[in-house]
């Protein structure tokens, strides 16, 4: 017997997370950005990350061993990136904006954190990769004002 | 030139998460129990979560693949239980409070959710393990109360 799929999906409502943008270049050049609430902590030696990524998102591809990559943990202002970076019939506007730095890795400019990585690992499950990134350097602000998702929307 | 490990440090105070509980029961039938915030959703078909896991954690053994394991994300009200399952000296007491129920694989009575899950991989990385788990079943409270972390304390 399947376990129900909606109880399963309740169950991921009441995990609140912090609400980031993961985005990278491919090897030609073009930029790719996806907000991510599956960001986390694995390793402090080395300082290390891991995000889940759908094999179908647009970034998919540029996440190969080696590439770099920019974790932006959002603030609370930036609830709009935010929603520009997951919807699919916003992706051809993601970079349209003032949000971004774009001259090497792309990041959000004045993000709660801004976490430069390069991928050393990917790990295949089902519909999914799990992305390992070391942590090359971080940029952080000075206080906390985090922007946080549960239970179907963002929290106050 | 090693990347300041003060600037994942901080970066990682900013990253705000769920507060969970995962236990299990090892082959013997002794529970262990620790606190964390790497839990998050990998997949949705088959419903999957990974939490990552320190090698030195009393837990890890446990966690062999096919081991049952709950996933309790905690409520605002189950801040005891979270110091008690994080802190080292407080080993010998994570199951001698009335919190659990551990006639079978051991979960927090009236968590905000709980996932009963199996192991179906484990992925080494440095000082860690990836456990990768696939979700049986989950109970899940009525009203969204999940008791979060971030920037070195409880959130209100």
């Amino acid at each position: 017997m399947p376990m129900p799929k909606e109880q399963f999906l309740n169950a991921m409502r009441f995990l609140a997370a912090s609400v980031s943008v993961i985005s990278a270049k491919d090897s030609s050049g073009k930029p790719y950005a996806m907000t991510a609430s599956s960001v986390t902590s694995l390793t402090i030696d080395p300082p290390a990350i891991l995000v889940c990524v759908n094999n179908g998102a647009s970034i998919h591809d540029a996440l190969v061993e080696n590439a770099n990559l920019c974790i932006s943990i959002l603030n609370k202002t930036q609830q709009e990136i935010s929603n520009i970076c997951s919807l699919k019939n916003m992706e051809s506007r993601r970079f349209k904006n003032d949000f971004w730095d774009t001259s090497d890795t792309p990041f959000i400019k004045n993000a709660q954190s801004n976490i430069f990585c390069k991928v050393d690992e990917t790990v295949a499950y089902h519909s999914h990769k799990i992305v390992i990134a070391k942590v090359l350097r971080a940029e952080n602000a000075d206080i906390f004002n985090t922007l946080m998702y549960a239970d179907g929307g963002y929290l106050d």
